[in-house]
């Protein structure tokens, strides 16, 4: 291990050289070349799968990808280089002059001094085709493949930048991430059903679970948080999420990301629905400005017919019911298709650790939700009840009082006025890319081999 | 849903005021606070916890912290707002004057015109004591209060900025971040024992399994980012890998955090390993930078004295053995206790997917392993198979082709050259830190609270 000194020390001097950035001189990632200023006939190398190949009597025109953004790089080479090797899929080197193009479509092209072919591609094997646009449905099929289609690229690419801007949001705001458990003996009350953890079957444990207690995967990070929150006035995570619903619908996950936030000395829900919303607006925007092609596309060709009329929002009262789905619907429906905040839900439906709104005959707590058109529920938040006599009885109400001991004492050394929420990832990329089965914004749909899930 | 040119107005119009940073007038952290730099006396609202108080005949000195930074915030206040209350661990919140401060030990202070008590701290009952430095074997004992001493606060805002700094380090490098499954069918080829995951016993499933096949948590994520290096030249992971190993020991943890990369059009292993040096001093001057003071702290109280001579590497070949932790240690020393590279492992030992060096009778592949003092294996990496009759041989050989169609079906269909390696999380964590325990670098030790884990 190394002292702060030394391993500074250690760390300038080599960083007195500037870092290399890992390539060899003259070669260039395809979003790269594209967005190269100066293209007054410099060499360079470019790597890539071709997309497309046009042959044409005395030039041949290929397109090459290789993940760095939608567009490809159109390379222009002399018709002597054609070969059947130059097929859809291959993966190809080329060298050659990165030249302004002539086409309008394009404002750089490479004119091929030199073409090598890495990898064939079998297009008879290969289900995917070229020219066809295939439906998300068929390429759901080919979970080891789909990512080499377009409009898969793009929702990865969307869903990568969408994970940096989420991360961003936190930190520019002084959050402290947190890592909260995957494993948990902890169910969070009720928040779903449940994965059980143990050991495979070679592995024999000392006596009976792995962990002395049945464990489980865990379905909100939300009471970890809690925990931090008494040091950290600010904390975030941003993991995976498991609910074992035996459910084959459009708009389920057995695992799935959550954001989830909980902030300290926060006193009403129009302060944490604030932090809602510019979590959403704020991390759309920084999407949107660093692949908006990859959003048009997916709004293009996934949900032309798709839209809302302005990005309002209304504020609901809850203290009558529960809300299932179709209520959910209804109520966006009925406030014109916005999104909708509904705050205050009757106590006696909610988990013990929501804050008691003590308003009489209606007995509601603090609670939140975000409804979004055609998502549903996109947020759910509360301010949690720090006093220790009210979460006290809440427990001793829902027959939890021993297991949660932990909890009603974190109140018992300087328990602060605290609230948070949890966002969905998945539903928050449908709701940005108009995708409408949530298997296509996860990078790998159940597996169809047996081997791979 | 929304439509791009919808989403992006409605944003816009939304945006046109700017975001407010949800915080009512005058808020401040400790560590904004800390860092003001005009300190004109203007009035300021600050929130957070005792970590000191001094009483003298006419001033109460007070420092107060909210997790935002080690440094706390010094509160003068007259000494007529002394009472039993403001103690140690009691959540506060400060109103007053920011000013410069006449002692050399903070640049500025909080002059107190209101000090309201939040929540009480019940000092008995308190685990963590006034002016005591608790051992971390103590504290490992109060997982849901250790967060609350100097030296954990310091631990995990460490591991959140290294956290940052790690996915800044890939977005600046162009990787796309992929989130690899949890779950999982696939068992990455004995990379450790597994964990089994089943629907809890609540829950029927409709014949067997959830999932149809016995699934169970992730080891490595690698198999799954070399699916999406087939389309996107660089992609990286960050998250939870899992062990069942029945060990008790500092070096081992079930569920820890694995950094992983796979890059294509990747040909030899220095490539690799400068990526892996970049990675590494990268963010650790990252942090260093960041977070300084919270570096020095725990090297200061937890590894007075390790230190290591330079920060120079080694490269060594390896064609004779696999190597145990205490083959990797007398390596490690045997360079001078500095870091060191071992590379070219005999292909006998190593999993089918590591790439054949052709190099007669010794016959290895080209593999290698990043060792570092004090805390063995940091790194291991490989250039990945990919040539058919190769891959397709080593199948055979391991008794694999089944399983593993899909993978050798990747390399029909315009394979490259490509290699990836991963880094554990938690033994970059210690290596920067010189925590000595892994268990003190994640944020929820084992709880010893049963419904906590």
């Amino acid at each position: 291990m190394l002292r702060t000194g030394c391993l500074l020390r250690a760390l300038r001097f080599f960083s007195s050289a500037p870092c290399p950035r890992h390539k060899p001189s003259g070669r260039l990632s395809v979003r790269d070349a594209l967005r190269a200023q100066h293209t007054s006939g410099e060499r360079v190398k470019v790597q890539g799968w071709i997309r497309s190949v046009r042959s044409q009597k005395e030039v041949l025109f290929l397109h090459i990808n290789d993940g760095s953004s939608l567009e490809s790089l159109q390379i222009v080479a002399d018709a002597s280089f054609d070969c059947r090797e130059l097929a859809f899929g291959s993966s190809v080197e080329v060298q050659g002059q990165l030249v302004k193009s002539p086409a309008k479509r394009q404002n750089v092209e490479l004119k091929a001094e030199n073409i090598t072919v890495i990898g064939n591609c079998d297009a008879k094997a290969f289900p995917i085709k070229y020219k066809e646009r295939h439906p998300l449905e068929y390429l759901r099929q080919y979970p080891h493949l789909r990512c080499r289609t377009n409009v898969l690229g793009s929702i990865l690419r969307v869903r990568s930048e969408a994970t940096a801007a989420i991360h961003s949001f936190f930190k520019d705001r002084g959050f402290v991430h947190i890592h909260t458990p995957v494993i948990t003996s902890n169910d969070c009350e009720g928040a779903g059903e449940l994965f059980q953890v143990e050991a495979s079957s070679k592995i024999k444990a000392p006596e009976g679970n792995f962990f002395d207690v049945p464990t489980f995967l865990t379905v909100s990070g939300q009471l970890h948080l809690e925990v931090m929150s008494g040091a950290f006035a600010q904390v975030f995570t941003f993991g995976p999420t498991f609910r074992a619903e035996n459910s084959q619908s459009r708009r389920h996950l057995a695992e799935f990301y959550m954001v989830e936030a909980e902030i300290s000395f926060i006193e009403n829900l129009q302060d944490l629905t604030q932090i809602m919303e510019d979590l959403f607006k704020s991390t759309a925007m920084m999407v949107l400005s660093n692949c908006p092609e990859d959003v048009e596309l997916c709004h293009k060709f996934l949900a032309p017919g798709k839209k809302i009329r302005t990005y309002a929002k209304k504020q609901l009262l809850n203290w009558g019911a529960d809300l299932q789905t179709e209520h959910e619907k209804y109520l966006v429906e009925h406030c014109g298709n916005i999104p909708v905040f509904i705050i205050n839900y009757p106590l006696a439906l909610k988990p013990f650790y929501m804050r008691d709104n003590e308003d009489g005959p209606q007995h509601t707590v603090a609670a939140v939700d975000l409804l979004v058109p055609g998502v549903g529920e996109l947020f759910g938040g509360s301010l949690r009840e720090e006093r220790y006599h009210f979460l006290e009885q809440q427990l001793a109400r829902s027959g939890l009082t021993e297991a949660y001991q932990w909890y009603l004492e974190l109140r018992r050394f300087g328990s602060v006025p605290h609230g948070g929420f949890g966002m969905g990832f998945e539903r928050y990329l449908q709701c940005i890319l108009g995708v409408d089965n949530i298997k296509d914004v996860i990078p790998f749909p159940r597996f169809t081999h047996s081997c791979l899930l």
